[in-house]
């Protein structure tokens, strides 16, 4: 598997061993891992904190995006769909998207490349997790 | 004027005085203030402190937004916009869009009401930190 993605899904294991959700996302540019992070609702109280908004707050401020690739377990939201549509992130791969369809349209119409992976190993943790704690992922896409 | 958005303006100027970007922003539900914040990029190095980002963590885990209302400083862009479709937000007014086109057409086509109030002293304020410190500015809206 792409080893991006592979430390994506370790952060999503590490938010889930901390009683958190489990969806985790790395930034890459040049070919090198410049942030990543997991989503932080439960271990933060902060319902900003999904895994690409904390990836992209670990990376700090690294000036341009635009040779920068933007990986996580599960199809970004509007919110974290359009961080990379306003700081001009060119490419988004997702393990999957069959958990929550997120907002691909709305990153491919501002010309955003998006790829969907299709990982069994993702759809399986993710799921897993909505039938264990609907209320917290449903809290957490603000349904 | 508006308090609410007199108190987003408030927190505008203390993000100034801390030597940061000077946008703010409020969250009001059912006629009162839950949340407020100002853009934090300079102050802890994170680019997706956003104002409306900001106040949206420092509201916290709140449960429904559907009767909130978000008040910027400044239009919110694709980011905090973003945040704003995926919760549910019904109703964001501005202080002011003439800096700062953003993402209006986003939002409204997401069925939330957006409320310009083109205030002089917002426009002032950002208009002239634009002029004194363009690099943090652009920065700030990823160009």
């Amino acid at each position: 598997m792409d080893k991006f993605m592979q430390s994506a899904i370790e952060e999503a294991r590490k938010g889930l061993a901390e009683g958190g959700i489990p969806i985790g996302s790395v930034l890459v540019k040049d070919g090198e891992i410049v942030g990543r992070g997991h989503n932080m609702r439960v271990q933060e109280g902060d319902p900003m904190a999904h895994a690409e908004i904390s990836c992209l707050k670990n990376a700090g401020r690294i000036g341009s995006y635009k040779d920068t690739v933007l990986y996580s377990t599960l199809m970004p939201c509007y919110l974290c769909a359009g961080a990379a549509v306003q700081f001009g992130i060119r490419k988004v791969i997702v393990g999957e998207s069959e958990n929550f369809h997120g907002a691909p349209e709305f990153m491919r119409e501002h010309g955003i490349e998006v790829l969907d992976l299709g990982l069994e190993e993702c759809k399986e943790m993710m799921g897993r997790f909505i039938r264990d704690r609907p209320e917290l992922w449903y809290e957490d896409i603000g349904k």
